[in-house]
């Protein structure tokens, strides 16, 4: 089961797809076993990229499973955010039921002021039970809810299976600092804080005070390595990695084209199969694919990983 | 098959619960069995105050079933909007195949521009199925998308299904205008116009062209009342009887509680067995309560059916 | 100067122009004469509906002397709502030197969290300096900024000087109840609290503990009427008076609308020289015309002020 | 005057004061040498980062005409953006009464539709009038306005005064892209495209199109540095050289944060006496502070200019 003890890198994995829209199991097999090989510390489903509302209940059910079974203990949580709690729950119990280690809620973008967030987090808790831990995910950029750190600790305070916070705020360097400001003065118990946003601040986000990163860009291996120096106190080491991988790193978090680049390198990884969609798919054009090219060719100076 | 000729009143059913939340079909029957009994000339279910994102698909279908079955002929609408195709879809297909007549599709509020609302219109006409009449609702107070006269215009031409237009903007008057004036200067076929909005503005939007009201008041007999006296060309009669409703219908238009005043008026008309929402519910305080009764007493002056 | 004692009505005044778009300073005269002969207890000037945006620095301290010079002493409220705390500070202070009671600060539209609007307020009060006392103007419907009576409560205990809360909160009646609960337990000081949002919710606002209207509606006279009535305990004819304005006050609630329905009847009450509005207009269409006429008609039935 | 033949870079001047928030006129005057220095074919004031909505009208006028005076024939834009058309009309004639070659104007962001976002820029065109040439600001993120390509498209066709796009959409390569086929395929006569959004994109924003940036990274001789050299074709020096800034300038791009960072960073270059902000500021907190003194450092072994 998830713990406020998390650390290390928990890939926000992508769904495979053939061209025709039928689910690649054979890519999620390849892909849990990469992200097991780089080091992860555990995975994330079904989350914003994993383009989950494209998915029926037993599809995301399925795939949950799938990823459980193949990761062999490592934790899995499972993106159950959804519209009504009706949809949630089921997904939870159901995921629940087949090994999921925690959940990953993220707020409805209706939700504006403090009590509407945290009420509805109390809520959410209650509906998928209190022996499920969740993990907050707070992206204002996507969700376009804005939580303080007081709504946080407002939620980590009211609900015991609040367990991680989903890193995602921009700017956010100064919210890690705070929450473990609070948990330096008793105010806040501890909970894992693991960076998203394309992971386009980890290099500070680790020195503030990150246990890791929780994000889906396509070199989960370099995420695995930069945290695992930057924990290490390897400070140059860490920046200079980072920062080679740092122009496509940018390139892939445009909102709305990151997951078909995404897709794109790790096709060309050989991770998935296709960088195929499902409908309604926002695919590359020809130019987006020669940017990105032109971007792994430059990276693969720095990176013999991109020598692809 | 619900079509473009559509008109009079297609009432928004509440879905009954019990204090429990267990469905309550009893009550699914005797409400169906009133709106058939008032002069309605078809029923919507699953809209946005039949609590439809608390229930899992399995509910979703076996409410609409039940009403379908009951109506007896009677063409019922389906509420599928939903924040991904995948369900959208599933449960627009289980319904038309226990016999819906359409159904009705409301934007996700991430659409802004006009091309993405007519994107979106064409890839969900696609999704259902290009045999499924559907139903555009364009409500921007809840949803915050605005739909101009020209983009309805445009998904009308790119989707042969769509036939009925939700009309709840607000203002929404010259809007009614402008779209019969599109279909009079030839540029856009015609399409069914019924009001939502809580009917605040029924009695000018008929005179405007509207076809008729497609909305969930708690006294959905004057609707058809007011629709009928309308169309009949009987103008004082049809705004003395909605002016006498319109304190009580203004006060249930409240975003967030007319859901509760609608299940409450209700229940005090023996149509519903417990004016019950499913959690997270937003119940009437004893305040509100009173003020409803207080409405009440004060409309059975002029409408008998008031007389509770 | 205004104190948080302000009760009665406090009428948004209209920016009067002539149609080539001149301010029309003897309608300025003439209306705030009717205001003071209706019964008003203030005068609320450059609101949200003074065309504020569209008149110049100059212009609204002019405007605003002007109506303080006629008003003889009744307190005058002045607008002061901009973009940033240089031109608010400019305006708040010119029209305080000039004889103002007090400004309106309404929140751009850009808060979300708690602490975002507090710290809001908190700026805005310093700015404009500690002896301005000022009016805070809850209105999500225009704003999108939603304020819980938490929040409320918090600006009202960080500045001494917010005396008065333009209520109009959408649905809006248990903030009332809630904040004159604060009164009861101590935990909030007493603020006035006068409604807004046209008057929608006039009748049962004044019975949760309002101290009055501070809306622009066509009939200020009415306002009046029904406050007095309320406050006298004469519910019955308090109800009957707005039930039957609430035609045409519904249809001047209309967004976007409302001032040209405002401006249009005024004009036919012969308190206004013109309808006009500084570009950019939205003026009334013919059909609008013919339904406004027809809404007096049906009103004169009830109140001969409507008889035109 | 500013034409629809402009390129290179203008950069975004921050608005330099002293501590007590006195304007400091001497590093305006310090400033303008150094963007003439470096290379700048432009110079645009009072834009988002310019603290505008924190000046008056006169302090507005002052800066912009000391600008224009030292810029020695250089084109000035000055931004006019405003919530009135009244105050942006005044800024805007006052400004070209002393030499400005153009304006900017952001979309208010209560902007919607398509109509919408065209009808403000046709009102605001005649607003400052048809000799005034106008720069649009697509900033999506902060204005919360999408606008299409065809909208902009609209907008170039319905002003002949439209010869700019500041373009900092997020994602915007595609629209670069698209605009630029409008003018191939001659459905838009030509507009300059210059970039905003922070610099993030630039290097693939040059060889989509563009003809320049229009931002105000702390590092303009970088700006200058890259747009020469991708215009001249030498790919991979721009690309190195911007690479080697995109750690910084991704740190300078945070919303809320960047002025804070550009004015930190310009004060160690000595192009700006003090970093201080008028209030409402947003001070950097020591460890930020921290943070660019370090990314500087870093930066120094690729760009001798960071050495400071």
């Amino acid at each position: 089961m998830l713990t406020s003890a998390a650390r290390g890198v928990f890939p926000i994995a992508p769904t495979p797809f053939f061209d025709d829209g039928r689910i690649d199991t054979a890519s999620i097999d390849r892909l849990t076993d990469f992200y097991l090989g780089c080091g992860s510390t555990g995975i994330t489903v079904l989350g914003q990229l994993g383009e989950a509302p494209k998915l029926s209940h037993e599809e995301s059910v399925a795939i949950a499973a799938q990823v459980i079974k193949r990761a062999n203990g490592l934790p899995v949580v499972v993106g159950v955010s959804a519209p009504g709690f009706a949809p949630m729950r089921a997904l939870a119990r159901d995921v629940m039921d087949r090994g999921a280690a925690g959940v990953m809620i993220a707020p409805p973008n209706t939700l504006r002021t403090d009590d509407q967030i945290a009420n509805y987090y109390r809520q959410a808790a209650e509906t998928i039970g209190a022996d499920v831990p969740f993990v907050i995910q707070d992206y204002p950029l996507t969700f376009s809810v804005q939580m303080t750190p007081a709504v946080i600790r407002r939620i980590v305070a009211e609900s015991a299976s609040c367990v991680m916070l989903k890193h995602e705020d921009w700017p956010g360097l100064e919210k890690i600092t705070t929450l473990r400001g609070y948990e330096r003065d008793g105010s806040m118990r501890h909970i894992a804080i693991l960076c998203g946003n394309g992971g386009l601040f980890l290099d500070y986000e680790m020195e503030r005070g990150a246990d890791g990163a929780n994000t889906g860009y396509c070199f989960p291996d370099m995420l695995c390595d930069v945290v695992r120096l930057s924990a290490a106190g390897e400070r140059a080491a860490a920046h200079d990695l980072f920062d080679a991988h740092l122009p496509l790193l940018r390139y892939e978090q445009q909102p709305g084209v990151g997951l078909a680049v995404r897709k794109y390198v790790m096709k060309r990884r050989s991770l998935l199969a296709s960088e195929a969609q499902r409908k309604p798919a926002n695919p590359l054009t020809p130019t987006a694919r020669a940017e990105v090219d032109h971007l792994l060719e430059r990276l693969a100076r720095h990176d013999p990983r991109a020598r692809l």
